[in-house]
């Protein structure tokens, strides 16, 4: 595995007259080689084998994580892999520009030596879009505890009248662990009555009252891979407008999940599914981009919003999310986890869409 | 608080010549003016009001964190609070050069149009590395959850033959949420046996063994502060290497602990502690620092290591957490979380230092 994404990276270098390619983000390199250690830096040569630098508190796991790699130890991880990279004759190094800091770029410099750097953006995470076998069933593990905890959750009356949005977010958290995962893939947004207006909140003392909308959004890790889900339901009978904007968002939701394949457009799968919720009049209701992808982040390439640029490719995974917050009186966000499909998206995701009274 | 914070920044920046500081990252933020939100910028001028730019999501949340400050929303914060700056009259703008990467960097040079952008490093991290009362109790409190989350587990039984360490840790988590902490301050680190050796090991699947010594790393959060502990057990009776690795160790710590004080230089209470060791002939097998501060990060400034600078002062909240690992065998790790003060520093952590047979 770690072999064949090097190699892929490898692929992308030579239009860019690279002799070696500076990954320092840590995301990157576990994706890479299989490293998850907190400090490191990986060399990756336009041929020829990639070396993995990190400190001495990591000797033991390097060798375990990434067998095949030589291990260089020096605390300076991101120094000394363009010394390393410079002594063994690379003459233009690339860098990560989108995540090395100015400090850093600077101490990067000086190791560097004689050899020059050289700006690059996305090239792992252009290959992290598109996920392989091992990686979508991981995302589908968590996809499947997730629903099976908010299941759970429901079924046992857990979200209900009284109980508090900070107890609500707890006790879903609990089961997604006692389902077998690490952990929830972000902080559980559990957010009631007006704080569902809110697209982010934070989930508070307040408890559920009769009448309220209650969005949830939570997801479950898996593997290192994570889950997204969003549901929104009443407590106790919906009133007509809550009916309404429930079925505009997920009318909306089921556009943006119809225009997901291959070859599309971004904004053109951000649009079918902004369009319909602009024709109703809740155009400047819908603050945020319809959608982005998951994987080893939360938040990751494909970016699905209304100024992105790029297409979707057959298996990426990504979110899609509409929702309308009307201010102080409630919102409704409605969001899955799909792999892109020849045909329709794979819904990884499968709990019960139709607004649900509890 | 968020006044007297941004205040303690702008007199800072006089001899920075400079007319406002851009602080973009999170933390940074948070400490400064209470806002929360996950994407933001900060303009801090020499003189008068600072302005914090966040996006539609955070409008709610940006009002009630920040109720006092000009909020403006951009979904590009970083380069939006470089125009404002700009627009605002500033001629020379001084940015987080260890927070912005290169890629943003060039985003808010074409921001700034006419203004000059300026490196600064570390100004607010100095301002945090000192803490104030209410930083202090939510520390303390952190601490007093981690303690009383470990005792409850030993008494419980938690810790003993047969359980693995992936067991364990998440035993030790769930009672520290069960104790009202929103989660442990890090993952927490269980290694039995030679993974004991492993100063950073990850929670795996092996079951504790009659004649491990186990390191148990753990902390707790508190209103976003972060507590730090380290203890070291032995499951069954103690084999004589073990104890005197243990008294070694113990008594490093107890050295490093005693050259805590305001005034002390980083690099000699990094030698109160590893002076000791190394006489006993392990100074190899004490691969890390002596400690880090702690506080909204679980490690922040000031670094105790060998190589540091700069001294420590009354109110930093710092570990002190020598170890000494032995590959293949098993390691011993001592740490605790102080507040340095006048006299001798204010133990935060304070659970038996002796070693413990389980």
């Amino acid at each position: 595995m770690s072999t064949a994404r090097i190699a892929a990276l490898q692929r992308l270098l030579p239009p860019l007259d690279v002799d070696a390619l500076l990954v320092t983000d840590l995301v990157n390199i576990a994706y890479l080689c299989g490293f998850t250690g907190s400090n490191a830096a990986l060399v990756v040569p336009v041929e020829g084998e990639a070396v993995l630098v990190t400190d001495a508190r990591y000797t033991e796991r390097a060798k375990a994580e990434a067998p095949d790699l030589e291990i260089v130890l020096e605390r300076a991880a991101g120094a000394a892999a363009a010394r390393t990279a410079a002594e063994r004759g690379a003459r233009r190094l690339g860098f990560e520009a989108e995540h090395v800091t100015v400090a850093a770029h600077g101490a990067l410099i000086a190791a560097a030596g004689a050899a020059g750097l050289c700006r690059t953006t996305g090239l792992v995470e252009q290959l992290r879009a598109v996920k392989d076998d091992a990686e979508i069933a991981a995302l589908r593990t968590a996809c499947e505890i997730a629903d099976a905890a908010l299941s759970d959750l429901l079924a046992a009356g857990g979200l209900t009248e009284g109980r508090t949005e900070r107890e609500i977010a707890r006790d879903l958290e609990d089961r997604i662990r006692g389902l077998g995962s690490p952990g929830p893939s972000f902080d559980t947004i559990v957010a009631a009555g007006p704080h569902s207006a809110v697209p982010h909140h934070a989930p508070t003392d307040t408890p559920l009252r009769r009448g309220d909308l209650v969005v949830v959004d939570f997801g479950a890790l898996e593997r290192g891979y994570h889950s997204d889900t969003t549901r929104t339901f009443v407590v106790g009978p919906a009133a007509p407008w809550q009916r309404d904007l429930h079925a505009l968002v997920a009318e909306s939701q089921q556009r943006g999940r119809e225009a997901v394949a291959p070859g599309a457009d971004v904004t053109a799968v951000d649009a079918a599914a902004r369009d319909w919720i602009r024709g109703a009049g809740h155009g400047d209701d819908f603050p945020h981009g319809l959608g982005h992808g998951v994987g080893l982040q939360i938040h990751e390439q494909p970016w699905i919003v209304a100024k992105g640029t790029g297409e979707l490719a057959e298996c990426m995974v990504v979110t899609v999310e509409p929702g309308v917050y009307l201010s102080g009186r409630g919102g409704v966000r409605i969001e899955d986890t799909l792999v892109v499909r020849g045909g329709e998206p794979e819904a990884l995701t499968r709990l019960p869409r139709e607004l649900i009274e509890v």
